[in-house]
């Protein structure tokens, strides 16, 4: 299997795998007993906190609490602003992810007031835009960092300055899923406005099932899951020993130069990609994650193609990969005003560290194929 | 170690550990995509429910939401509640888990009527009690089915025809997160009137941080995580297929027989507490869980004596074994009428099938010690 759709989840490496391994068979203890201390149940918390601290140049462990991943995560922060505003304005770009989408929707069907931020052609969001939308009623903003369709980043740094300027009450959160681990953040410096973000641990070689939002000093959160006062009271369950041993081997094992090749594959890919076929590829000339490529096909189901593809051994995305068997085109692809049949013959390449100029060149034998007999 | 804690958490088999690691390694990709037919992705999730279905006797696979575990799906059931409906009573008895106290207890703030029915001094939910709380203004009815402190089962079966009796359109939701893989379950036959059940499988030897909800069929949650309509759009989240697959290989292994020598060997321990010191052991005479021992030594501090004994190798639990380092006494025992002090003083031990006699013998030699060094 040629596997080439790393924005929808990732494999586990040999020590994330044997990280989750010891904690489900030798220190399966719980973390919240009494007795943590002795069954060593208390370590991979602890570890994952620091390396997630690390890895984001975040200010201490501490402001990291931990969840099943970004979705809950996303939902939490929603949650959130219902129980404790009752009413404002809330912003989130017209791109985001359906796990920011819908609990915005929801609040506003409660009565909140939801704008969405319009993204230009290449799916940037418009910063002018968004500085008009922006008010001392706005309560929360959510901008994704990295988008899982077509790997466009956003400006964080910028729109958290302008966020704080304009609207110095809002909470700010980014969804940051596909960027952890594939790109550089500093949360106290080009980030330091931020004061929520998302991730999960699957789409950085993590396991699958665990995630969690960083929290800035001083923000109070209302808990979602309530209960036995696990993460200080903040998101009760029993702790996921294993998947938070085996997120920090993850984080533990990213290295950020390593895309730097990545990029230089992807590259590669787009420049083959075009000689083959009159191919649009999206949101080319501005700034991407470096291992994304997302383009269509003329007159084609990108549904139909990835399933063929699969069928003979590549697995590439299509849409956004997340709702089951949704004939849907990718929403981001609509919100940036490309055509619906374009949409709909949208491929989505992404690529891991792993990922080998040979296995490129397989898909696009492949793809050529698919092409001519079609 | 000797681990006597398995209400608290449970170690993985090697058939849950393998069925893990292959969904991380070999088929770890994305079980929404398009390809998951191929990548085999599709496949844990289906015998995650096959099997639920299979060990509780439920109509059908349809009837299972996979959640990350008991305490979101208790947290979902009450967070459905609040949202479909405005107002109404709420009965849960005064035993249960934080994860069913504090969402019903956030409803009551919310302005919904919240009542505790009451437990007799064995920890037995007063029937008659139960009968005068229940009337048409009830909307929902929690009661766990094995407590996790004292092991002791309630008369679901009896409950649930009380339910229908007094409060037709209630629905009822067992909380059966100690209760699955130690006592046979029938959802079509004793268990019939049970609308809503929650489970963990860590705590029948899966994987941690994966769990679910049965849903009878024909009643509607509305759901607590949304985004990308995973779970038929009950329940949004990347699908957990290691979690999923590990969660089948646990409940494949369950053998309910192999219970009948569990509780010849916690009967067998509680026959050597009684000869050691005046102990006090809770809920004896009442049904209870065939592993689960739950008893108090008089002047003494069950969470000191728990740590010395881990520091002995000895791992037993103290209190509920949830909130972190909490220093309060078993809340379950406080209900019951027991008091503060000798709740104070008690100690959980809670056998596995593989728990030997040896293993026991230990533990009591090393409370043997520590009662006459103290």
């Amino acid at each position: 299997m040629i596997y080439l759709d790393n924005n929808a989840t990732t494999q586990a490496s040999e020590s994330v795998l044997s990280a989750v391994v010891k904690y489900m068979s030798k220190c399966f203890s719980n973390a919240s007993a009494t007795t943590a201390a002795f069954t060593g149940a208390d370590v991979p918390r602890r570890n994952a906190a620091s390396q997630m601290a690390k890895i984001l140049n975040a200010e201490e462990p501490e402001t990291f609490f931990f969840t099943s991943g970004a979705t809950e995560a996303n939902n939490w922060v929603f949650a959130s602003i219902a129980s404790t505003v009752r009413t404002g304005t809330i912003l989130i770009s017209s791109i985001e992810h359906p796990s920011v989408r819908e609990p915005a929707e929801r609040l506003a069907r409660q009565g909140f007031n939801l704008q969405l931020v319009p993204v230009d052609s290449h799916g940037v969001v418009c910063l002018e835009a968004l500085g008009r939308l922006l008010s001392p009623d706005v309560v929360l903003v959510s901008i994704m960092a990295a988008n899982n369709e077509t790997g466009v980043l956003q400006s964080i740094g910028e729109i958290g300055e302008l966020v704080r300027d304009k609207a110095p009450t809002a909470l700010f959160h980014t969804d940051a899923t596909q960027a952890v681990g594939k790109i550089a953040i500093d949360l106290q410096k080009e980030w330091k406005e931020v004061d929520l973000l998302s991730f999960s641990a699957h789409k950085f070689n993590g396991p699958k099932g665990v995630g969690g939002l960083y929290c800035r000093p001083g923000i109070d959160l209302t808990p979602l899951l309530v209960g036995g006062g696990q993460e200080q009271g903040a998101r009760s369950g029993t702790t996921n020993t294993p998947g938070l041993a085996g997120l920090a081997a993850a984080v533990d094992e990213i290295e950020l130069t390593a895309f730097g090749e990545v990029r230089q594959k992807r590259d590669y890919l787009e420049q083959q990609l075009l000689k083959l076929a009159p191919i649009l590829i999206h949101s080319v000339g501005v700034p991407r994650l470096p291992n994304t490529c997302c383009f269509s096909l003329p007159e084609c189901s990108g549904d139909d193609l990835v399933t063929e593809l699969a069928a003979q051994g590549v697995i590439v995305g299509s849409g956004s990969a997340c709702s089951s068997g949704s004939q849907e085109p990718a929403q981001t692809l609509l919100a940036m005003g490309v055509d619906y049949q374009v949409a709909l013959g949208s491929i989505r390449v992404s690529l891991g560290p792993k990922t080998s100029v040979e296995e490129l060149d397989f898909f696009l034998d492949r793809l050529k194929e698919n092409l001519m007999s079609s």
